[in-house]
């Protein structure tokens, strides 16, 4: 792999001799006035692109500096846009001795259009993967001029033809289910292979090895797709979350052919992995080795690793997510493989974001499994030698003590000393670590874990003591596609198994679940209990706003209290496999004053609260009343 | 319980006529001249000694306010010292009336023994129980007039007849042992009976029952005992904690048979026990009566749980704790069920020991499961709303790490994800969240868990690489009495089973495992293997002034190391079933500069640094050589 690349390197910078210098690529493909971040590193590649001498001349732009670096097909261009200067075609000059190339780079007027709305507590976010969840355009489903240019359903590698218009025909279902936001894995096109050179079969369709930065897969219907799916979501009042990848491309990236330079990427004398632990970055005893192998180690070996400090790939990058905002208007930005990036440039990138898109919500992948290091990558109250700016993140420590903790719902286990409700618990209680703990983004699983019902052995009770902790307690939920209708699987053997394709979302498919009528009684069950929980939600922001209070779980009885100006809301689980009657005298803290309740699953009203009657491995929501 | 400790707060509170006024206690029973504590608040006891008027005439010595409460048969003076006050007898004089009554208070001259010296990670420290290590003075085994007359070793309630002088004997074999710090269970007087109001044995031995705080038991040989086996400690180069309690006393506690207030205790409408649970104090959602629970609730029902908060309670805590260093001349004050104490109040009673012995070290007890919780309690990094000033604190987090990592070690597991050494690796690893992790004090087990080497199997692999681990990582190592020997138990069916005789402790023992005679080969391998590493650590400061780096463990072998100026130690482990040839690149920045290297425990010199041959189940400890 690394061989390769040096190859392509040394290629390109081979002289050309008398071949004309050429520009094919311009990245950003564009910017605006009116920007906040109105310093541009323009890329400009081509043949020989970077022997030519640039000049701009166009009102307020003014071109402060052209960086050439060790591939001649690269130059950088410094450009300065001034707040005066007007929407147009900024013309590029770039000549040697009698040879002149030009080419136009436009500046637009900036839409009015809605982005970076953030996602907050108030949101429910929906998890899919574009190639699996609804093909609404056979006619892009594959392209022979593609690496992959495959197309087969049955096979778990392949591409299966979902796209960004099928999930827009599916607004409404999202919409009806209580859904808020829609978060895809990424769209960015993944001109990948599908196998690698030894032969193994490894899948592009999940979209986390970009080929073109500024390209949507056409697969999904690229970029005219996508502002559609972005428009149409926010015309019924849903937000559009994007998932970012900044450690590491796909093989196949333009830029990875024809390295720019020898630290573009992070080079290693034989092929690194990185080995994907956390506690080398927090530890104060680690050594420096292992750092840098977390960090600078590849993730997987297509997916090269880019140097974030090397300045032109941070600006590269930076610019892209800018870029991505405003062209598209999504409202909140998912980093993966937050922990491996560095952490500077995170700190850099998310400013820029926050900056020109102050109330976007961006939410880091760590996969990590202890509080301390969660903490770390989102902005925390512990005084690490890092201070990290990141508003929120993806909260695997939660999803931990949750998965842990409902697999010992109805056992022996369950009201064991740290088992159970307790892990929930627990986890929850080491929020003082985190400077805004409700702005991390709550699971019960997603792309890469086994299906939350597998986890929990298909059981009905605890899928929906999950759903409902997921979608009451603090913290802005998510769900991973297809758990309304009872989706379910282990990655064994492949990630495939829990990436299957929504029955309904392809013309032809025998059932469609998109409709009540295309669902088994067990899964409009499990679709009306997570519609009921979600729009409640919805409706009801105690449920966003609101503080928590949590009590002390004891004999597997687990409860707490959303609550503020606007209302209470009791959740009271029973972990154990027996009914319990739950005297509330403890809770006088959040009792008091109030006399009564409805039960929002049910609707029943309860009289008196002196106790409360829990069915065993059930939780119990109840809305107080005076 | 609660319903008796009423009936005696009434009944004192009973008029009781012309009786005549006196006093029987005065605490602190002395005061010193020169010392920075200089405001004192004298507590006066005896019949309707509060009914009396105080006054003071000693130059130097001003009573500022008389303080009288509920009850009438106490009186609070405070009392101001002024720096000019010299040596002598204080005359108190109570009137009332007619009548008046006097008594002396010392006001001594402080001496120079040292005293405050603190613990370091110099030192290494061994947690002995007065009443099960050696019995030194037969003739104070029993007394007829205490609440349990007995002496019985065959019993495990009983007492079995252990004291001071016994274990000041011993200090010899402690010192060629490489001990340098003694840490007894609680010396104070325990005078507390065998059985609750309901019949159920529970032993007082153990020493954490309060009785008198001024006096130390007579059974353990009593004051004069106590500075004895300090004075002799010191002589021999060996330093002396002592086991602090704060937050609950014996009930038979004199104070607590004639309460001077209801709110001395912690009062609840019914007995209410702690949770024991770590989470309400920390947690940022957690309900003000879970909170309570924690830190109010009593730890069991025969120890009334002290209220802090009262200002009374709080400076009887403090002056006695100032006063038992300044009088025994002990060095570290180890505090016991620290998480339970009002943490304000702990603050202030530290900052008044440490005011007046800048070096001493103050280490708590928190038995507590996440790093999180385990920070609170010390001086940490996280921005908690409450900031703790304790130096140190029992290192609960890293001993679990240790024993489940041990437990681990030549089974399939050790090489597991997050499994054997990793456990001991990803504990320290979140150090971060300390202000100074090297200032806990790490154990392998303690009177009140199961003995360290029957945790580990009576393993002895498992058991030399826990101890390798414990005198060779960051941290003051403490070691429980008979570790040494190879004293094995789990706790069941009593506490008492893991706090057995040291044999040759009493005389007539048919061993005498204080001397290598009387030990089995085995017992002297074990023996000699700490003290080789006792021996080793207090003779090299790198392990104890040293920094720490560790290494990810891989294919578990876990290599870290100590370094500093004065030299570098490498201690590699291979905690597989199987020997390893482990290559050294990886760990060049360490290991930069050196060449060889003698293995600490065999001798044995290495000639090469190129690779490391790793015995199964082993911890190599090198000192690296130029």
């Amino acid at each position: 792999m690394k061989k390769k690349l040096y190859a392509l390197l040394l290629a390109a910078a081979l002289p050309l001799g008398a071949a004309a210098q050429s520009i094919t690529r311009l990245n950003p493909t564009n910017w605006w006035v009116g920007m906040k971040h109105n310093s541009v590193q323009l890329l400009v590649y081509g043949p020989q692109a970077g022997t030519l001498a640039y000049s701009v001349n166009y009102p307020g732009v003014k071109l402060v500096k052209t960086n050439t670096v060790e591939n001649p097909n690269y130059a950088f261009l410094d450009l300065v846009i001034a707040p005066t200067a007007k929407p147009g075609q900024v013309k590029l000059v770039g000549s040697k001795g009698t040879q002149t190339v030009t080419q136009n780079w436009e500046l637009k007027v900036r839409d009015n259009a809605p982005k970076g709305q953030g996602v907050t507590q108030a949101d429910f976010i929906y998890l899919a993967m574009p190639d699996r969840f609804a093909n609404g355009d056979p006619s892009n489903d594959k392209f022979a001029d593609m690496a992959d240019p495959n197309l087969d359903r049955a096979n778990p590698f392949y591409r299966h033809g979902g796209d960004l218009q099928g999930a827009a025909q599916r607004l409404g279902y999202l919409k009806d289910l209580g859904v808020t936001a829609v978060w895809f894995t990424p769209v960015i096109e993944n001109d990948q292979g599908l196998t690698n050179e030894a032969g193994t079969m490894r899948a592009a369709y999940h979209g986390y090895g970009f080929t073109d930065h500024y390209n949507v897969d056409r697969r999904l219907g690229g970029n005219v797709a996508y502002k559609a799916f972005v428009q149409q979501a926010h015309a019924q009042g849903l937000k559009v979350v994007q998932d970012a990848v900044y450690n590491h491309v796909g093989n196949h990236h333009w830029f990875v052919q024809d390295l720019p330079m020898k630290s573009w990427l992070h080079q290693w004398p034989a092929y690194t992995n990185t080995s994907y632990r956390q506690q080398p970055i927090t530890d104060p005893h680690a050594a420096q080795i292992d750092r840098k192998v977390t960090l600078d180690g590849w993730f997987v070996p297509f997916l090269p690793d880019l140097n974030q400090q090397n300045p032109y790939v941070a600006n590269f990058l930076i610019q892209h997510a800018l870029w991505s905002v405003e062209t598209f208007g999504v409202d909140a930005w998912r980093i993966d493989t937050y922990m491996y990036n560095d952490q500077p440039f995170m700190n850099r990138c998310n400013a820029a974001l926050l900056a020109e898109y102050p109330r976007i919500h961006i939410f880091g992948e760590s996969a990590v499994t202890s509080v301390v290091d969660q903490a770390y990558y989102v902005k925390n109250k512990i005084d690490f030698p890092f201070k990290s700016n990141q508003p929120g993140g993806l909260d695997f420590v939660l999803e931990g003590g949750m998965l842990a903790g409902l697999k010992e719902v109805g056992t022996p286990a369950a009201t064991g000393w740290d088992n159970g409700a307790q892990r929930v618990y627990q986890a929850l209680a080491q929020d003082a670590v985190y400077q805004a703990p409700e702005k991390l983004v709550t699971f019960l699983d997603n792309h890469d874990h086994n299906r939350f019902l597998s986890e929990v052995g298909e059981d009905l009770d605890r899928y929906k003591i999950g759903l409902t902790w997921l979608l009451t307690t603090r913290g802005i939920p998510s769900m991973y596609y297809g758990t309304e209708i009872l989706m379910k699987n282990f990655k064994n053997p492949t990630d495939a198994e829990v990436r299957k394709d929504f029955p309904g979302g392809w013309p032809g498919d025998p059932h469609n679940k998109f409709t009540a009528a295309g669902r088994t009684p067990q899964e409009n069950e499990a679709f009306g209990f997570v519609q009921k929980l979600a729009q409640y939600r919805k409706s009801h922001p105690v449920l966003s706003s609101g503080k928590l209070m949590q009590y002390l779980p004891e004999n597997g009885l687990y409860v707490f209290f959303r609550y503020d100006a606007t209302g209470t809301v009791l959740v009271a689980t029973n972990t154990t496999d027996k009914p319990a009657t739950l005297p509330t005298a403890r809770f006088s803290e959040r009792l008091s004053g109030f006399s009564k309740a409805r039960n929002v699953l049910t609707g029943e009203t309860l009289s008196s609260l002196a106790t409360l009657q829990l069915p065993a491995k059930t939780a119990l929501v109840l809305e107080l009343g005076k």
